[in-house]
């Protein structure tokens, strides 16, 4: 049993056996966060894993059916932490999924740098709006924009977290490919792969997806591009098996 | 009527309905060379364009066929800049096609600095070979690794000669992005635009092209990705059509 508040819903985490806590007022998960979460390398017996800007928690629940490993998501917001805290207890995942209300600049803090395995990460993609802007809906402009977390915040705090050969992988708007690089290089994060996302055929890439290790070499591979949708608007086969296993 | 020196031959350049002098003991211009002239942007009507490491001259003669503007090749290989003179006689352009044999390290000296309105330039890709490796053939290994020209040289080039809001484009090895994103950055050539090749579906990209614009504001964009080869070993048609004008 679960405890349902205001508006939420008890949805389909997609293929996965497994529900998840939504509300279409506060916060519902993207595509980008599945595709984040099927993108990062991650070990399968064990590791340490975290997610920052962590949400209602898809990505440490989509993350848990690849690795036996233990994963900790970071949330700034209550409320959504609050709901990923009973989507995790819903699933009985409560002896390897762990979720904290905090702030990520400060997070090393509280759990401790320089020994995670894996950080992932998908910020909120817009700089911060007018206050105009802001009236309408907190929980979404924050999830939304960058007003408690910035993509260097997020970056950031990723290197702290990650031990030496750890992996950090973050999704973004393909238009930030140079600050995401110039980023994960100050920080000591060097990228090693990167998927563009196209939504059609001939059109360009909305989003990218990147991986870096910490203090890893120079050697960057560009991955196959994603296409989401066929002509007729219809997932593409890769797109369906990334979503439902199928093909 | 032409001369052709060795074992020089007088290729069909393509689609075009022009001639390339080739010799595979000194130099054959590539398909990434072909990729670059057709990705970069080019003013129609008139314009002052440059190719820096123009080997043949295949990038001059492929442009010719996009603008009415006159195009400067640079070589500072003596008997690729002789080919490529010939070549240029040939197809009846020395009106508007002008080789010069000198180095692009200094070449701002001779034929002026930011004036023009395009830079192109498919540099040697691999750095400088051991000595051993370079006994063979000292032309294509000029041609083909960083021994008179780098990364650095070709990029720096390009920002000297162009005006404010000129455009430079490059091809390069895909691996090669931070770096040639990082020099562009360093020498006030904003990238614009990035495509990836990508040698069959479902295959890691092996080449990048990507222009930027002197002075230029951030805001880049990922082209659609192009494909070379089908499962067939054939070309896809999109790239029959760059090369072949079908489909």
């Amino acid at each position: 049993m679960v405890e349902l508040k205001g508006d939420e819903r008890l949805d389909y985490l997609l293929a996965e056996d497994m529900r998840i806590i939504q509300s279409p007022s506060v916060f519902a998960f993207s595509l980008d966060a599945v595709l984040l979460a099927k993108f990062v390398y991650v070990p399968i017996q064990k590791g340490k894993l975290v997610d920052l800007c962590s949400g209602n928690g898809v990505i440490p629940l989509f993350l848990s059916t690849r690795t036996k490993g233990t994963i900790t998501g970071i949330e700034i917001q209550e409320r959504l932490y609050d709901m990923a805290v009973r989507s995790i207890a819903y699933n009985h995942l409560t002896d390897r999924l762990h979720m904290i209300h905090g702030d990520i600049k400060e997070i090393h803090k509280t759990i401790g740098h320089d020994q995670y395995d894996v950080v992932t990460c998908n910020p909120p993609y817009f700089s911060t709006p007018a206050k105009s802007e802001m009236n309408g809906n907190e929980y979404l402009a924050i999830a939304r924009h960058e007003i408690l977390c910035t993509l260097e915040d997020a970056v950031r705090a990723s290197s702290i977290l990650l031990k030496q050969g750890g992996k950090a992988a973050f999704v973004h708007r393909s238009g930030r490919l140079i600050d995401i690089i110039t980023l994960m290089r100050k920080y000591k994060l060097e990228p090693k792969r990167v998927q563009f996302v196209y939504p059609k055929a001939g059109k360009e890439a909305n989003t990218l997806l990147i991986e870096g290790i910490k203090g890893g070499n120079a050697d960057l591979k560009i991955s196959p591009p994603l296409t989401v949708y066929q002509d007729n608007n219809e997932y593409t086969p890769e797109m369906r098996n990334i979503l439902y296993g199928e093909g």
